[in-house]
This record gives structure tokens, sequence and C-alpha cells, in this order.
């Protein structure tokens, strides 16, 4: 937690916040260590970052003074990130990790090789979803939350929702054996979408390439998804 | 699991391997599904890969007919991976990724702000180093296992070992707030060192400078050691 994230409802005023959950203060006590008169890098949810000192600390809250939340929140990645629904622990892991990276839309897909009981998963539960971002936003001291929206049928959203998101978007498909190396420090629109374990299977891969999709691979290694995530992402942007 | 990695001792002679290990023959019956007459990719610890055909499986062993071991694991990156030694979990992940990626030499350093308790760890016994090493080669087709050593104190490593390390090889010292952003798509030998969560105290970015360490930064999102360390390698090689 290198940045407190103030929910709108956590703010007294313009220059006071208060926080109350178990979590914060929990982070606060242990790993921060905090004191009064402390000062702590605040952002507000959605808008600005800026400091603010500790001026009470209890059992149940902790009270903030704002000095000022002026500071814009770093550069989002231009990439809408399509990835095939992982496992519930690496969806959480991973869905901390691009957060933390800077993608703002997230499209979690149902394919061939995706188990059906992963979208029974409680890490699909909004509420969980939102814990993990929120994590994400925290470590890399940003406060503009992603919009994470699911597709549980492979079929719908490549017919009917990927040719309007390609329209003004670099289609890219990163598959083991296809052509093209991942490209290198990019900054145009991007949409990138990543298999699941196991791979697309052949039908799907010949889906998005006629939609529009470059396929890309990141060579001979195959990388477990959460690795194949950040190395993708970090490489292209 | 990619790749079955056997040890010499698994090898009976040139064209038939056995594996015993619960480890393995579960992943061989539960993920794999794995039935007499399926082909699967075998290779040898520190040697070659290639294809081999299941001839038995029962329940304490499983047994392949080797066609030939005859391709070159996939390239190593160029790199000696110097990192500061993250908290067990973090490390036991992050041990996975970087092999995964292939590095092949991981130093793991004492810093100021590395908890020393993390030294006492069990993840750091060599069985389990070891353990995390296979599951990255097993994972990215690789059979050459990193060298991993420990350095528990600071200035002894950066003194005594580092300047000898740096004689053939680019220094590059990644941590927020550097001057110079993290290059892309280098192939020459490099030293690359990685902070703790927390980052390096001022003196030993110091002493990592005059030891002729670059400063490089990933720009302004502040990243959990596991993402960073995927994040650099994907970016640097």
């Amino acid at each position: 937690m290198n940045l407190i994230l103030l929910a709108a409802q956590d703010l007294l005023n313009d220059h006071c916040a208060v926080v109350r959950d178990p979590r914060r203060l929990r982070h606060l006590r242990e790993v921060h260590r905090a004191n009064i008169g402390d000062e702590l890098t605040l952002g507000l949810a959605g808008g600005k970052l800026g400091k603010g000192r500790l001026v009470r600390i209890e059992d149940d809250l902790a009270q903030f003074e704002i000095d000022s939340l002026d500071q814009m929140p770093p550069a989002a990645l231009p990439v809408h990130l399509v990835l095939a629904l992982p496992r519930p622990r690496m969806l959480a892991r991973s869905l901390e990790h691009v957060t933390a990276l800077g993608v703002k839309h997230i499209t979690l897909l149902h394919t061939r090789r995706v188990e059906k009981s992963y979208w029974q998963s409680p890490e699909l539960k909004p509420e969980k979803i939102h814990q993990h971002l929120v994590l994400g936003l925290e470590q890399a001291r940003d406060t503009l939350l992603p919009e994470v929206s699911l597709e549980k049928h492979f079929k719908p959203f490549v017919e009917d929702r990927l040719p309007a998101l390609l329209e003004h978007r670099r289609g890219l498909l990163a598959h083991p054996g296809m052509p093209d190396a991942c490209p290198r420090g990019i900054d145009e629109p991007t949409l990138l979408v990543i298999g699941p374990e196991g791979g697309f299977i052949p039908y799907e891969v010949e889906r998005l390439l006629e939609a529009g999709c470059q396929g890309i691979h990141l060579g001979e290694r195959i990388l477990r998804v959460e690795t194949a995530v950040t190395a993708l992402l970090s490489r292209l942007f």
C-alpha cells in the first residue's frame, strides 16, 4: 500500500479524511508502523493524489489532515486486455499485476480450454474483483479503477463485440508459434488478446485472426499466464 | 509441466526412461491425463529435448520410450540477476518466473530493508530452491538449471564480488527515481540489480552506482518485486 486510496465517503471535507476499514488500519499499523504526524501519500478514487498527515489513530479509525490533492495519477496504458479467464488464484494475482501496470480495460473471456467451473469461483464476485483492483492501484499509486467485463461465450464476443473494439485499436493476439515477434515500445491504442493455460484451440486462433488481430509471440518459451501478461505489457508499452 | 524433465538416473538406457516421483506421476495423470501411446516432450536435465511415448503407467511409475533427444533447449538470457531476498512466498514465485524467462545466474542479496527472518525461511533450503527452478524449467521447456547463490551481507558482496562480475557485464540498477528509462531489446551481457519491497536505502544506491551500475527506472508506477522482475527482463531482452 504505497497509497492510501480514499473513497468519496472517506472524505469528511476537503482537508479531512477518515479511514475505518480493518484492512487499511492493519496495514497502517503493521506495515507503515504509522505514528501521529507521519506524512503519507493519499489519493481519491477516480481523482488526484497528494500528501496527508496522520492526526489520529485508534483501534477503529485513522484520521488524516490533507494538504491538497493536486497531482495527476500516473498515465494509463493504451490497452484493452482480453484475457481468457485464468484459474481463480492466478486471476487474483493477474488482476493485481495488470492494474499496477496501468491497464484500464479488462475483458475476461471464456475459451475452450477455460474450465467451466472457473466461472463459478467466488473470485469473480464484483466485490472480490474490486478488492484485487484496489490492491493494484495502492501498489502503483494510481487512483483510476479499471473496468472489468465478463464474456462467458467466445463466439458472441468475437462476432458481436470484437469488431467494434478493433475499429480504433490495433489488435494483437499473443499465441505461441504465431509469425511475428511481439513489438516493442508502441504507444497506439491496442487490444491485446491472451489465451488460457494450454492456449487457444486452432478454431479460436483462426477466428481472432479473421477478426483482424495480428498474431504475435514471445519466443520459444511457454510462460504461465501471469508471467506472460506482465511480459507482454512491459515489452509492448 | 510442458516438459517431463528427466534426471540422469531416470534414464535406464538411451531409449527408455522411468519416472517414479509422486509429483510428476500425479501431473501426468491429472493434468496431461496421459494414456499409453501418448507422445510427450521429454528433456534431460542439463541436456537436450525430444519426444517420448508413454509405454507403461502404474501407481508408482511411468515408463517412456524415447525417440531421440536431439533438440537444443531455448536460448538463455544474457543476464546475471541480483535480487534483494524477497519474502518467502514471493521468492518462490519469482524463482519460477525468472527461470521460465531464461535467467541462468541468480544471486539473492541481503539489503537493509530485507527482513532478517527471511534468511531462515525453509524456502531457502537447497531442495526447495531446486523445486522452484525445476517448475520454471518444466513450464518453459528448458533443461538448464540456473545457479543460485546467497549473499547474506551487502557490503562484502558489493566490495569483493561485484567488481569482478561487472568486468564483462553492463551493470543496471533498477530503482524508482533513477535518471534513465529501462533500455529495450539489448543483448549484451548484463548484471541486473533489483531491490526489496520498500527499495534500496540511499547508501546502497550510492554504493551500487559507484561500483559501476547504471541507474534505470520503469516509470512512475511502483511495482511489486515479482511484477518488476518480469517487467524488467521482458523489456530489457
